[in-house]
């Protein structure tokens, strides 16, 4: 009996775009399976899952080239369902090995880790081909006139804190951070299209911008309302228009979870005794809230932060399920906003937890189709997404676990929480590979990826200035699976610590700019705006030892092969993999050097991320 | 800088009941981890996720013994949500592990595969300590009565068969199975209480019994009516108060993907012509149906078993959602069911799919636990059950993924197909465990553990008569975790492949019994009865090396160590665990040795399961 070895065995299957072809019967998916090394299986079956059933399709040998076997199927699509997740299952006389998107498995795979597609695709078209740009609009471009912020204007916070305005130069301040005003606003960000258009931006999130008494507004007062220090509706509308006529997209922050405690909802001071008094057990809003022996139940016990109750249908039909809710309204003209990033989603739900959690966030998703078919559905996820992405209740997370992390982890040695963590190239790929099985192709399109955001230290400072592995990461955010969203300033090298001195000005003084940077960083939107294939292309992983990662990303005939050298040098040989057939590669970034001449070797230097371009027959 | 191996370090937790005690703020979770084998760490942290949210909390150390450190943490519970996920951080100065179920980690362990408790349990507290027995009404014991159904005394599916019916000593044959009947009904069941409890046996689930031509029953006819060949609602309610006399459980089959063909609501017979035509275009019931080119969507292409279409509202009110649903109604007086299995569940959902299938699985499990909170809700899947387990809709699932198809894979060498399969203890023990990782404790104690059913071939005939592994793996089905359910007539040993010919009439003639099999079978169901850690304790895998499996089950101080030899004798030595403190232990079935005077060291033999019971200190 010949007892396998998982080792002995290699087997190739990607599933590259485009999938689906048209046949007399209807659309079926076209899929092949490469298998290497004898003695070869007597059965190849498909294993998928209609209707949540497994149903097992025999493969077809179509070809033997160079000792690789070439399988093939047809499989008919099932209209209803539109994810098809499958795996491949090996048959011989006595034993059987299964192959999933993490390899080769003596059991079946589970349901989740199997390969998967969308047909139709349920997220929207637009998303993977942007470069996003995210805004803390009090500090991206300094505004002009009476209606910004002034020195003392106004109390906020059960009136204990007074507002503070500094000039765009002064130095941040931990002290009273959520209080100081830059005077950055809507209309400032509009007068820098040009720069964000020159730099190759194509989208826009700007965090919270409704009227809210914080600098961050995550303490929202008026859910219909843009905070007329930031130039209230009317500029939301001049930076709409103007976003559209460069065709740029623009998604909101909604923050659901919680209303500030100047909402009218709670009503801390309209209708109080100015004493701070909790919203009256005579309030119609009453059960908006949950209130506890210590009054009403905050976000992370932040008493300024009320947790909206979604187990009382005004909040429910307010927010997102009524015909005029928040999400809907400003999905509408005139603003026409392209999604919503929602904050700290998955902690919304009832009675002042998350109960129900995932009925709530499929509500607010399904609200926002209705509007529109092709509203962005982005949530933020600082720990594992993957629960609300497989329910289909997001298009994408914040990919802080899928990406950020494991990237600052290998890059900065520093783990979600600033704690020390060390991984080798092999640990990482681990991580991501871990973590991508099992998502559609669609949905690993529109993951977010960040290097970091108004609630990290900026990755420049995690990595104490070195600029060169800055410019490596750089060109990870834009060569990896998903969208990448630069955090405005990242790409002329500002600096800043954690919440407030990740918030700073950004300097409109070139002379402050790290040119070299933006520069590379122009490049690389270049290139990302020029290949198909890391806009839109599947992610193989094909080498992940010590300080050396290299993958690949493929559409069609198009591939693009990403090196990643962390530390010192490397000169390796790539395993023979069927999707590395081009002749000619090109460089496009980079000092590594490819040869291709026998096997595919490669040779990196420290601190390095090269990018080759190749075509396949 | 010390880099980790993660494969030095030692790591043991394990939640062992009970977990809650009461503080003066409230209840809290007391954790423990034991940690061998420096450089120490650090710091030692637990990470939950109250609302969904990290949250860390520093450990104490509290001792160290024999070169082993203990630490503890007191979780504070957070009332709204029931399940607490958990995993431990270990911190050095430039490095991190993280600790879960399925042991040391390099990078975070993922949401749903983390320790899960839940508090308070939201499963029904007497599942766990059951032993099911699951009955095909017409073939375990023959009834009397002009009401059984008579030889050609019906036509069905559209007219186009004849029923038959045989002695209960006829030999099965595959032709029209599914027509052929031998008379078993529910009061002979009913008088077969006797047997049962002899056997140990205290609940029962019924294959489908309401009003339906074929002998499965399937193919519902009248969901509000017990078919009047099995004795009809009467019979129901006899059988219903014996067993209560006796505080026996029953619960019942829930066919709700499909119905039949002839029930009213799809109306082939009544209002058609004969001809077989589908339920008319006019007919009020028309949208509870889906209708293609080729006549209505039945269950696999099977046009004899219209698919439900749950976007219709009249098919939701009726089963689940309305005051007197089918759901609803068999769990109240005079029939008080005690829940109900759920037939092919995850594929049921609108418009001739699954969409929107966890929604109406979760609107099934409410309605039911509206009529009563202790019921018991069983989903039927051969493949992953784990995305509707942890999503809370269903308090178990039929175990083929988690128990019966590695069980099988590892003792038989099949698949769910029959397919070959090898595998060694490692892999399947890899298997298992990986299956029950991220399974709260509650969830893991509410598994429908099986061999074999109705639907399979029965195990005996896959071991091709080989009665010892047949003992063992019957051992091995009453020391898992999860409630053991055997199928009619395993315990005697009775035959039979794949469907009809595992449904044979139960050979009430003694003489054709296997009586060592039998007494096997009865002192199992004692032993576990007798033993709390058997039906409620955790399970602690501690070796599993090529033909050797060890396990421990776990409560308070109860140990049952269970040691699995597949072929060949061997003798090992049990990786040291603070769950083997026991000073002395009894073997309570099997030959298998245990010497603790040194290291723990087993002596096992060929084919045999022993159990071992101890207390610790």
């Amino acid at each position: 009996m010949f007892t396998p070895s998982l080792s002995q065995l290699q087997c190739w299957h990607q599933p590259v775009p485009p999938f689906v072809t048209l046949q007399a019967a209807g659309p079926v998916l076209s899929l092949w399976l490469q298998l290497q090394t004898g003695p070869w299986p007597e059965r190849v079956l498909l294993r998928s899952e209609p209707d949540n059933e497994e149903w097992l399709l025999d493969m077809t040998l179509q070809a033997e080239i160079r000792g690789c076997r070439h399988y093939q199927v047809v499989l008919p699509l099932h209209q209803a369902s539109s994810r098809q997740r499958y795996s491949f299952k090996l048959l011989w006389p006595h034993h059987q090995v299964w192959f999933g998107p993490q390899g080769l498995s003596a059991a079946p795979i589970e349901r989740l880790r199997q390969f998967c597609l969308e047909v139709p695709e349920s997220h929207p078209a637009w998303v993977a081909d942007q470069i996003f740009y995210q805004i803390f609009p009090d500090r991206f471009a300094p505004g002009d006139g009476p209606h910004l912020v002034r020195e003392a204007e106004y109390q906020h916070h059960a009136r204990q804190r007074w507002v503070r305005r500094r000039s765009w130069e002064h130095p941040l301040e931990l002290e009273a951070a959520s209080s100081t005003f830059y005077g950055g606003d809507l209309d400032a960000i509009t007068g820098k299209l040009d720069y964000l258009q020159g730099l190759g931006v194509t989208a826009l999130y700007l965090n919270p911008i409704f009227t809210a008494p914080t600098v961050h507004k995550y303490d929202t007062e008026d859910y219909f309302n843009v905070d007329p220090h930031f130039g209230g509706n009317q500029a939301l509308i001049r930076l709409r228009q103007a976003t559209r006529q460069r065709g740029m997209r623009l998604i909101l922050d909604g923050v659901f979870n919680h209303s500030g405690d100047s909402c009218a909802w709670f009503d801390r001071y309209r209708t109080g005794d100015g004493s701070g008094a909790n919203c009256s057990p005579e309030s119609p809003y009453r059960n908006w809230y949950t209130f506890g022996p210590q009054g009403a139940l905050g976000w992370k016990g932040n008493a300024n932060l009320p947790k909206l109750n979604f187990a009382e249908p005004g909040v429910v039909d307010t927010l997102y399920r009524g015909r005029d809710s928040v999400v809907r309204h400003w999905l509408r003209e005139p603003y026409g906003i392209d999604g919503w990033r929602l904050d700290v989603v998955h902690m919304l739900g009832e009675s002042g937890s998350a109960n129900n959690n995932l009925l709530h966030v499929g509500g607010i998703y399904q609200a926002a189709r209705e509007e529109n078919p092709q509203a962005y559905l982005l949530g933020e996820h600082f720990a594992d997404a993957r629960e609300w992405l497989q329910a289909g209740v997001e298009d994408g997370a914040m990919n802080y676990m899928g990406f950020a992390l494991p990237v600052r982890a290998f890059l900065t040695g520093q783990d979600v929480a600033y704690q020390p963590i060390h991984l080798d190239a092999r640990q990482c790929a681990d991580w991501m590979e871990n973590y991508r099985a099992g998502l559609s192709h669609g949905t690993q399109l529109c993951q977010f990826n960040q290097l970091d955001s108004h609630d990290t230290s900026r990755f420049l400072t995690l990595l104490h200035g070195d600029m060169q592995r800055m410019k490596l990461a750089i060109g990870w955010l834009f060569s990896w699976i998903g969208v990448p969203c630069l955090y405005y300033g990242d790409e002329i090298g500002l600096a800043g610590d954690n919440d407030p001195f990740c918030r700073a000005p950004f300097p409109w003084d070139q002379s402050r700019w790290n040119g070299e940077l933006l520069a590379h960083t122009q490049q690389l939107a270049k290139l990302r705006q020029q290949s198909p294939a890391l806009r839109r292309g599947a992610l193989q992983m094909l080498y992940a030892q010590n300080e050396t990662l290299v993958f690949v990303r493929v559409l069609e005939d198009e591939r693009i092969l990403v090196a990643i050298q962390r530390e010192g040098s490397a000169e390796l040989t790539l395993p023979s993999d069927p999707l590395l057939s081009c002749r000619t590669w090109t460089r496009l970034l980079g000092q590594g050097q490819l040869d291709t001449t026998g096997d595919c070797t490669l040779r990196l230097t420290a601190g390095d991320i090269t990018l080759f371009r190749g075509f396949c027959d």
